[in-house]
C-alpha cells in the first residue's frame, strides 16, 4: 500500500542532493495523493545516501497523523500539511536551504523579475513573507510557517497555481508543482533565478525590472492558453 | 537524408549541459547547410538526457517551415532563421540562459573589454541590444528578437564575422560561429568573459578598458592575416 | 593498538577533499580517545590521495608527544592539544582553509546570525578571535593559537559545547564536535553559512540579524531538551 | 631523447583542466632541463583531451628555436624563454587564464596579503605588472611580456625564488616553481588566493593587511631555515 506514492516521493527527494540544492539532511520533498487523503514525505534528519523508498512516511491530510511508516516524518510536515489544505492545485512540495534562495530570504527581499528566464516560470516577483510574529512562533511553529505563506499569498493576491515558489523571511524557500518532480524543478529554477538576480544587481545596481509586455509574452508562450513551447 | 547535419546538431546541443551552460530544457543549438537551404535545430522543450539525433528538426531557410522531423522545433527557431538570413558567414547558432551572461543581459549592459582573454576572441565590447519595443513584442516575437540583434549590429556598425556573440537586453545570449561546435565554444567563452568582467568590476570599480594597441595585438595574433596561434 | 582511532581519524580526514573544504595538503582532522589519554591526527604536509590509515599519528594528551606513528604530526597539533585540554566535551577537531570561512576570518568579522540555517546549528554569531599579539606569535605559535581561541570563548562567555566553530582572525576556521565526523560536518556547515552570509549582505547591506525568538525556536527544535528533529 | 622531459611537461599540462584552471586550449606549462639547455612546452592551440606526450615541443634556451617536435610551440614560448633566462631558479612555468587571477589582473591590482593561506606561500602581496607600453607591444610581444615581468621584479626588488607568481596587467597570471608540477601547484594556489581576497574585500572593504609578524611566522614555518611543516 502507498508503494507508488512512496517511490515517487523517494525519487523526488533523491534529486535534491544531485542538483546541489541540499547538503547532509537538509531539505525535504512531499507528494500528495488527494484521492487517498494522504501525502508522502521524507523522514526527519535522514541522510540522502541512506534513504530508502520504504523509509518514506505517509501522513493523513485530515489530521496530520502518520498513517504508514515506522520513522518520524520531517519536522516541516505541518508546513506541507497547511499548504496542501489551502492550495488545492498542489501535487508536490519542496523545502530546501539552497544557498542563493536562502540569501534572498535572509535579506528579506522579494526577488525582482529582471529577465525572461524568470518570466518563463512566473509573471511576478518571487514573493517573500514577513518575519513571523512572536505569538506565532510560540504556537505550532511549522503550522504557522504554512499559515505565514498562505497569508502572504492572500495579502498580495497571488495565485499559487501560477506562482510556484516563495521565500520565508529569515528562513528559506518553499516551492511546489503538480507533482513532486515538478516541485523539485521549481526549486532548481528558483535557485538559478536568485543567483542571476544577485549578479544582475552587482553588475547594475539600477537594473530595470522587465517591462510587463515582455513578462506576459514569455509567461504566456510557456503557460498561456496559446502556449507554443514544448511538444504538447 | 540530413543524417550528418542532424548528428552535428545533436552533438553540439549535447555540449551545452556538459559545459554547465544550460539546465533542464533551456537553450538550443542549430547548424546550417546553406547548399541544401536548411538548418537543423533542437526540438522544443526536450530534456538533453532524452534527446536523440533523430529528434533534431530540419527547417527550411526559405520559409522557416519544417521539412524533416516529427517534433516541433525550438520556440526560438525564427530567431535563428533571421540571423542565418542576415549574417551569411554563420554556420551554427547557440542560445543559452547561462548564469553570468544572463545577468549582464538583465543588467542591460555591454560587457567592457577588460583583458586579453576577451581580446583573444573579439576586439570590441560584447554588444547588448536595446529592450524590445512593445509593437515588436506584439508581432512574431522570435522573428523580432532576430531583427533586434541585426539592428543592433547595423546601428553599431559591427561585423558578425568578427563579433560572434550578443546579449539581448532582459533576455540572454546568442552566439554563433562557422559551425555549431564553434558557436558552442563561443557560448562557453562568453560565459567566462561575463564572469571575469563581473569580478573585475567588484575588485576595481574603476578598472580601465584594455587599451586599443593591446586589443589589436591579441585579436590579430589569433585572427589577423598574420595569425600565429595554433597549428595552421 | 589505536587501530580504530586511526581509522576513524583517517576517514574523517578523507571527507575534507570530498567536501571541497581543502586543496592539496591543507587542513587536518583529529579524533580524541580520552580514556586512553591520546588523540589521533593527520601527519604534516601529506596529500590526501596518498594518506593511509597507518600514517595517522597518535599524540599524548598529557605532554603533546608522539606516542605512536612514524610520521611528523600536523604542524597545528599543539592547537588541537590546547583545545582538547580546555574544552572537555570535544571528541574531534577540524582545521581547514575553506574559501568563504577564510574570507570572513581575513575580514576579521564574526559571522552575523542571519537565518534559520545558522540557528539550526548554533544560537550565536560565529565568533572571530582578535589578531594575535606579537609576544604570543614569538612563543609556541600553535599553542598560542589554541589559547587565543580559548580566550575568545572565555571573554565572550561562549560554551564550546553549544558553539562548535570559530574563526581565527587573519587565519581561518576551527570546528569541533562529539566525533571527528561531527567536527567535519560542522566545517562543511560553517563554509555554507559563511557563503550565505556573504551573499545576504550583498543582496541587502541592511539585512537584519534574525530575532531571538526565531533563533531559540530553531536551535531548540534540534538541540533543546524537547528537540523533535531527527529520529531519536 | 627528451622523453622524460616531454612526459613531465605533458603530465603538468594535463593538471590544468583537472584543476579547473583552463578551458579549451587556454594556458600552457613548460619544464626546463638546464643541463641540456632546453625546455619543453605545450604546442600552440591544442585541446588538452587530444594532447599526447609526443606533441610536446622542445625549445633551445640559447636561441628560442625548436630543437625537437613537429608542432608549433605555444605562442607564449618567448615569455617562458625570457623568464628562464632571467630567473635561474625556475624549473617550470605555468600560464593560465584562471577566472579570479585574470579578474585581479584586469583590475590591475596587486593582491593584498590578507591572511595566512597567502603567507604560507609568499611573504608579499602578489605583484601586478604595469600595462605594457605601446612601443613594447610593437616589438616581439611575447618576449616583451617576459621582460615586463622581469622589470616588475627588479623595480620592486622581488626575489622570484620566494615569490613564485605574478599578474600581468590586463592579461593574466604566470606562476613558476622548482618543477612543472610545483608551478602548477602555485597556479592553483594563486587562483584560490585571488578568490579569497575578492570575497574578503566584499565582506570588509577595510580588511587589514596581515601584520608582518604573522606573515613572517607563517612563511618561515613552511619555507624558513627552521621550517617544520611537512615530513622533511
Amino acid at each position: 500500500m502507498y508503494e507508488a506514492l512512496k517511490q515517487e516521493c523517494y525519487e523526488a527527494n533523491m534529486e535534491l542532493p544531485k542538483l546541489d540544492l541540499v547538503i547532509y539532511t537538509f531539505g525535504n520533498v512531499s507528494c500528495v495523493d488527494r484521492a487517498a487523503g494522504v501525502f508522502a514525505i521524507k523522514p526527519s534528519g535522514v541522510d540522502y545516501d541512506k534513504l530508502k523508498p520504504s523509509d518514506i512516511v505517509i501522513v493523513s491530510l485530515a489530521d496530520g497523523k502518520v498513517v504508514d511508516g515506522t520513522m518520524r516524518p520531517s519536522s516541516d510536515t505541518n508546513t506541507h500539511l497547511e499548504l496542501y489544505r489551502a492550495f488545492p492545485t498542489l501535487g508536490g512540495i519542496v523545502h530546501t536551504h539552497s544557498t542563493f534562495a536562502v540569501a534572498w530570504a535572509q535579506a528579506a527581499r522579494a526577488v525582482p523579475l529582471y529577465g525572461t528566464t524568470h518570466a518563463d516560470h512566473l509573471a511576478a516577483d518571487i514573493p517573500c513573507t514577513e518575519f513571523m510574529a512572536d505569538d506565532r512562533i510560540r504556537n505550532d511553529y511549522e503550522t504557522e510557517t504554512g499559515l505565514q505563506i498562505i497569508d502572504c499569498f492572500k495579502k498580495q493576491n497571488l495565485n499559487p497555481a501560477e506562482i510556484p515558489m516563495v521565500l520565508v523571511a529569515g528562513h528559506g524557500p518553499f516551492t511546489w508543482g503538480a507533482t513532486g518532480a515538478k516541485a523539485v524543478y521549481n526549486a532548481r529554477v528558483l535557485e538559478e533565478l536568485c543567483k542571476m538576480a544577485f549578479i544582475t544587481e552587482q553588475v547594475n545596481p539600477r537594473a530595470p525590472r522587465l517591462k510587463d509586455s515582455l513578462i506576459q509574452k514569455h509567461y504566456n508562450r510557456k503557460h498561456g492558453k496559446d502556449a507554443y513551447y514544448g511538444q504538447n
